[in-house]
């Protein structure tokens, strides 16, 4: 009934530590970078409607006016979404609602964050309880608690845990716009300062500033902008409470497992499909529990798969090609746009030094949030497609 | 192509100064007001998606977990829009754009600010810029000065202004959920204190607590509802940058103008099919440049219309019958949702004591806000009709 929706633009600007530029400076970086990535080109003219993607750290961005200013987009709906650490990609479903609804052809996902120059308090202070963190719940803890958990409930190891780290740093290493270009060991995971047992340094992202912009087109106009469209075929959006009793919380995330489904569900495709991914690794813990969550092996089984090398770039299931958020780094409102971004690369055989092989033809993107005082969670899921 | 939506349930709790209430106790309300509403029964579960609209004053309410918590609504996409003083207009488009899309059939739109317990230098932090603000640019001097400016191009008087205020407390006397229930003359609020010239404190609307609800069906599963629906006949949004020389910024809003222009072409219809609207009267030159920009009269006739008494309750379009901004309040995230709920609720002939006569067909509801430091404004109109 309702109008397919393709990926026909990407764009990003190098994630890192930007003192130099402003919210604005990064958010037109990613805009003008998504433009100038349309195939057969792209007039500023042609864009019906943008979301903006922000949790406005530093406090300057409200509005859809934060797309607008950047841009110079004015005179077409603009709103701001939030959504967590999960903005990024509920921006993402938004535009894609918006030109299946038919309110517009062509629309802009934008999504910035400045992370560095705010006090990282305050991004704890909006995601934590004042009494949780008083306790000691910080984001490390809380995420370090699902690991030691994990580890006790399946036996998960610590070295399983450090995998994660090694696979996404050495995939960070040839990820031309990541944060941090180094590679690490697992020796070297294990040894760096502990930040909340058993998390170290090197399990935990960095703070990060970024942007990237993504554009999306209905079927009645993408082939004036590209033969090689990239296909949103399932889009899943959950929360859940992580109060409540005998929910899974504690060694996973509901809302990322009915996210996942109903992405599936959309796509007519189970997880078995999925020939790329790019997850939300904000802990080390956190990606491997989501292998379970998005059904690519059953609860518990998350450490195997990263030993038997599934999700290495050369495995059977690469999971964050570009380093994820632990190497390419979590600009809050960016991290999402950035991550369907690089399925959309994958998908087009443009991915470079960290494009994974055997023309993948499905690929998932997951972006979580821990929001409103720790006690639930956000999940999106997107599953695109080069078939139609 | 694209699916029918209507408005099938509305609810809302008396706005005012609710030390009592926490945000959460005012969402709870005025969710579980709209499923009462429901004329032939709602049951959670139906509800398949939700949207949040609150700006976060108190910043404690950040994801779409804001909305779950409140309403114990879990497992289904929830994300938390804003788009400064429009945010409960924009949350409510979303949420038609969902449904709209196909990807839900039955969805919240859920509405709630905590204004009187934060500091309102924090309103205007988020809103005007400090090199504005440390020059005197206050939220009441950025409308006032747009009062002398229309008043000096077009000749319009001080009492004509002060009659939106006369009017809307009027109207709000007689409105059960409103803030102030007073009514007041048009000398009293040309004598009332000066907050800033030509504007006085009854021409400024309150700080104001509350929370608003809409459920909103997909023509595939109204009739389970309601035999009775309000159909959302368009929906416009815009953004407008103020600092652009040239544009007519100073004496109204073009973004008003532009997302008005949408949604009576998405109707088919012009300005002059609406029975009724509720505008936003911020401040009382507000809705007098808005009865312009919505077309309800040509550029500098608003005062003319005011004094001809076409928007009264009992003229030919009456604006604001619920008493608007100034009498019913203005917290911020509900507003627009509230604004929807009286149109919803005009249409069905069910607005009691300010009900407008006529069996009025067709309503607008507009919504504007001044974001990103006040060098922009946006603006999302909705028109609503018995009509399919």
């Amino acid at each position: 009934m309702s109008r397919d929706v393709a990926v026909i633009g990407a764009g990003m600007i190098d994630f890192g530590e930007l003192f130099d530029q402003s919210l604005d400076d990064m958010a037109e970086g990613a805009y003008l970078a998504a433009l100038d990535d349309v195939d057969d080109g792209i007039e500023p003219d042609d864009i019906d409607a943008g979301w903006f993607g922000t949790i406005d750290i530093a406090g300057n961005a409200s509005s859809g006016l934060g797309a607008s200013h950047p841009t110079g987009l004015f005179g077409i709906p603009m709103a701001r979404v939030e959504n967590a650490c999960a903005t990024g990609s509920t921006a993402f479903r938004s535009a894609v609602e918006s030109v299946r609804s038919g309110s517009a052809d062509v629309a802009l996902v934008l999504g910035a964050e400045k992370m560095r120059d705010s006090a990282a308090g305050l991004i704890e202070g909006a995601a934590l309880d004042q009494v949780w963190r008083g306790r000691g719940v910080t984001m490390p803890a809380f995420f370090g608690l699902r690991a030691t958990r994990h580890m006790h409930d399946y036996g998960t190891t610590r070295e399983q845990i450090a995998k994660v780290s090694v696979k996404n740093h050495e995939n960070g290493s040839k990820y031309p716009h990541a944060h941090y270009r180094f590679t690490c060991t697992v020796d070297e995971v294990e040894n760096s300062p502990t930040v909340t047992y058993p998390l170290n340094l090197y399990d935990c992202c960095p703070v990060t500033d970024g942007a990237a912009a993504t554009i999306v087109a209905s079927e009645d106009v993408v082939d004036s902008y590209t033969s090689d469209p990239v296909w949103v075929r399932g889009s899943g959006l959950s929360s859940d409470s992580l109060l409540r009793a005998g929910n899974e919380a504690l060694v996973g995330f509901p809302a990322s497992a009915q996210a996942a489904e109903q992405a599936y569900e959309q796509a007519d495709i189970g997880p078995d499909a999925i020939d790329v991914a790019e997850v939300h690794d904000c802990f080390t813990i956190t990606e491997l529990v989501t292998y379970e969550d998005l059904g690519f092996c059953a609860k518990g089984e998350g450490g195997e798969l990263i030993d038997e090398g599934v999700v290495e770039l050369d495995g059977e299931k690469p999971v964050n090609p570009s380093g994820g958020l632990l190497a390419k780094g979590h600009p809050i409102g960016a991290t999402g746009v950035a991550q369907v971004n690089e399925i959309y690369e994958q998908l087009r055989g443009e991915a470079g030094d960290v494009q994974v092989g055997d023309d993948p033809t499905w690929g998932l993107q997951h972006n979580i949030g821990i929001g409103r005082n720790a006690t639930g969670s956000v999940s999106c899921v997107n599953v695109l497609s080069t078939e139609r």
